[in-house]
């Protein structure tokens, strides 16, 4: 035994204790989005405030700081070592926790967990100025949390992105958005010139929810999510939270005139799921067997809910189970007349909604706002019009509604300002990785068409899960693919894709 | 402002901190019935057993020793005004939790999560076998914590009744239950004997689940329970648990050839909920906000189960409503001839499911077993033959299984043994109030028969809910009804309604 062992054994022991804590949260927060009544919602946001207080104060300690400090100083092996890996993320926690007020800390939580209530009445409602005076709070309070996390000579909103993709910055972002929507742009309106055009309607006809429900879990089910493991509900806006090893919750929703919002849904759902299965137990509540961002975390997501879930092969093994469970409206749409279907671009409202194509253009929408925010350029007030403005000029429409516009997603509600560019990381990361597992398993297509999605989910977790925060987002991507961080792979698969979809060549 | 003050707030603040950690714990629990994935299991274990740990912490932290202690040398005013009743509950609290070994509590918590579950499948399973390793852990941690609770020289099961009833001994239970069964047991053979007998099949036909789930949940509505500040779901045992104010969960379960189980046991839980509901917001988190006693809880659910939902009156009403939810199953039943059914007395195997005359005896046989349990003379491998052999002599059959016996009930498993007398007390209580309540209401069912509840669940509010820990369950008794704790009402009341529903006289 090495002489640093008791301290690390005791930082190990100190940082489970307090993923265990955080876990408890997890339920608390799962259950105000699936099951709890109104009247709960106060009580909730005392609970959850209490716990991440103490969570704060748990990883704030001055003998966690002790600790750190003595096993910076010792050999603990190559950097990315176990033992190396845990002391360098714990210790980065620890820096960033230490710098937050404990009033900060546990006002954010409080405040966050009774604006996501009103959102949801004001967004039911279509009442912005209901949630005006919640989302004035939030983003004064993120100010003030970015200004605490500030590193550098970068804007405050890096603070905010480090939150969620740690060692990215704003610049990196704008760079690489730059160069996607440059692909984008022309690409949307090649597609809304082309001639050949798949019939959407057929997602718009009836699918009763019980069998979207069956079928959608049974297919989350084949392609790895482990329902012993976790489960499905359902929410107002689909989420998944990994409790710990063995509690894994997703939620989606259902409208029984549009297939695939409950399908996809939970499909993106269910690869966020096999991320948090894959994890090792062993390192469970360590760095070691914790996801490394949420970028990486995205990539999961989106590669099941597209790569895989929206490519002809998967529908050559699913399509004939889809009209099994959907007689009436599928028996007679052809295979690729619902391959067209699924996967029709569209500018539209709505970014969980929105097409491969379109949908990284909602998060450059927000990636805006929310910098201006954050910066103190944009007020509460201010955001309704902004919103309406800047999604005329990339999508040429205007939402009929604030639902439908600035208030359709939960995350400003909840705190999450610097969460949104993640989303399309995460497609980038995909589309990466994508291309690294094809080269080195051979035709994916194949195994799909026959049902096969063990090899790529085996290869995840290999590459990915098990690796837990070995390596920082950039740095895995180089690792896994063997390339730097960059959007081509994102691009050259939207335009095969589509491309051959709507004739394009 | 008294001199006081400071400390008394203080001391209040520390109580609802430990209350609303507590109650984190309360929906974790919830969810481990309700939801949670069997592999969720041990997860869930460690979570409540760190929020047992640090709510005992808490609990009995040195400072609130120095607060009750200088609190407890003041005066506070009148012995039954609101800090006087908090410092004297919550002193009575802290030096219990002062008498446990922090290690025996997190102990406690984590086995009787994991012996929980594993009691849920040995039922399931039929398998004694497996549960009884648990059952063991169990007792000889009930055992330790007797022996760290006991006060004075009565039995050790004196301090396991006193987590639950607090005041009530072993003795005074014993010579109060002699009276019961001597009135019952001639009561059960009479009834045996009658020449007139209900038609029991007609609860045995097919009520849909979820037409049996609506008219339930419409009708715990009507009798008072706020769905807006709670809910009621499915879980394999029925329970209430308030989370706090605006927060309480409802369970039950369905069997769709059986009308008695699901509703019944919501009218039951809804009884429970409603005392969690009439509580004082303003005094939440403390004992003036909180419920008496288990038997006072189940003088509630107990009169909106029995003295309520199982009276002609509440049928006057009801009964057309039921034969609109149920056309098939109830069209050709008149309402004297389903207030028999769901009235119909037999000695049965399993306690939730027994008629009000025999139900009691069921608690009779779980206070002798538990009392011996206890004492060192009955072990967990004995129990399935001393509960057979038990059952014999008061019911006069065996049960088939072991499920259907010893391993019926979750209680055990979860640690709670002194806990099963309370719903004896808690029929007795609940005639002792009934009684009272008529004599100053007027003709209770004459307002049934309207279906007006108001009235009753007013003066339940009033002179039960509102008051919290004000008075320990005995003088509460005393101070509502004018009368000592008693059985007579509740012999009278099963006399008087046996007797005419089987022509006895």
């Amino acid at each position: 035994m090495s002489s640093y062992q008791p301290k690390y054994d005791e930082l190990i022991s100190d940082i489970k204790r307090i993923t265990l804590l955080g876990s408890c949260a997890s339920v608390l927060n799962w259950d105000r989005e699936t099951y709890m009544p109104s009247g709960g919602a106060e009580l909730r946001a005392e609970q959850v405030s209490l716990i991440a207080g103490l969570e704060h104060q748990w990883a704030t300690s001055p003998r966690l700081g002790e600790l750190l400090d003595e096993l910076s100083q010792v050999d603990l092996g190559a950097d990315d070592c176990v033992e190396s890996v845990n002391v360098r993320e714990i210790k980065r926690s620890y820096e960033r926790a230490t710098k937050l007020p404990q009033q900060l800390v546990e006002e954010l939580s409080r405040v966050s967990a009774l604006s996501q209530h009103a959102w949801s009445n004001a967004k039911e409602a279509n009442d912005f100025a209901a949630f005006e005076p919640w989302l004035k709070q939030i983003i004064a309070l993120k100010r003030e949390q970015a200004a605490c996390l500030q590193q550098g000579d970068g804007p405050l909103y890096d603070a905010l992105l480090d939150l969620y993709e740690p060692g990215m910055t704003t610049a990196q972002i704008q760079s690489t958005f730059s160069v996607l929507r440059d692909e984008l742009v022309p690409l949307v309106a090649k597609i809304a010139e082309a001639s050949k055009k798949p019939d959407q309607s057929i997602v718009s006809r009836l699918f009763p929810v019980d069998a979207q429900a069956e079928f959608s879990k049974q297919m989350a089910g084949e392609i790895g999510f482990d329902f012993h493991r976790g489960r499905i509900d359902v929410s107002a806006h689909p989420f998944c939270s990994g409790f710990g090893p063995g509690d894994c919750r997703l939620t989606t929703r259902y409208d029984d005139h549009f297939f695939n919002m409950a399908f996809f849904g939970t499909l993106h759902e269910a690869g966020h799921g096999m991320y948090e299965q894959g994890l090792l137990p062993e390192h469970a509540g360590t760095p070691m067997g914790s996801a490394v961002s949420l970028g990486i975390h995205e990539s999961q997501s989106r590669m099941w809910e597209n790569l895989v879930g929206r490519s002809r092969s998967f529908w050559q093994h699913s399509f004939s189970e889809a009209q099994k469970w959907f007689p009436e409206s599928l028996k007679d749409v052809s295979l690729d007349a619902f391959y067209g279907a699924i996967n029709y671009v569209e500018p539209s409202m709505i970014r969980v909604e929105a097409d491969e194509v379109t949908y990284n253009l909602h998060i450059m929408l927000r990636f805006e706002l929310e910098q201006k925010m954050i910066a103190g350029e944009l007020e509460a007030e201010q955001i309704p019009e902004a919103w309406n403005e800047t999604f005329k000029e990339f999508f040429g429409i205007v939402p009929a509604s604030d639902a439908e516009g600035c208030m359709q997603d939960v995350h400003w509600s909840a705190g999450y300002i610097g969460y949104f560019p993640t989303y399309a990381l995460g497609n980038i990361y995909a589309s990466q990785f994508f291309e690294a597992a094809e080269k080195q398993l051979g035709n994916l297509d194949e195994m799909f068409a026959r049902g096969d999605f063990q090899p790529l989910k085996e290869w995840l977790n290999h590459n990915i899960h098990h690796r837990g925060q070995q390596y920082p987002a950039s740095k895995l991507v180089e690792a896994v693919t063997g390339n730097k961080f960059s959007a081509d792979a994102l691009t050259t698969h939207l335009k095969t894709k589509f491309g051959s979809l709507y004739d394009l060549n």
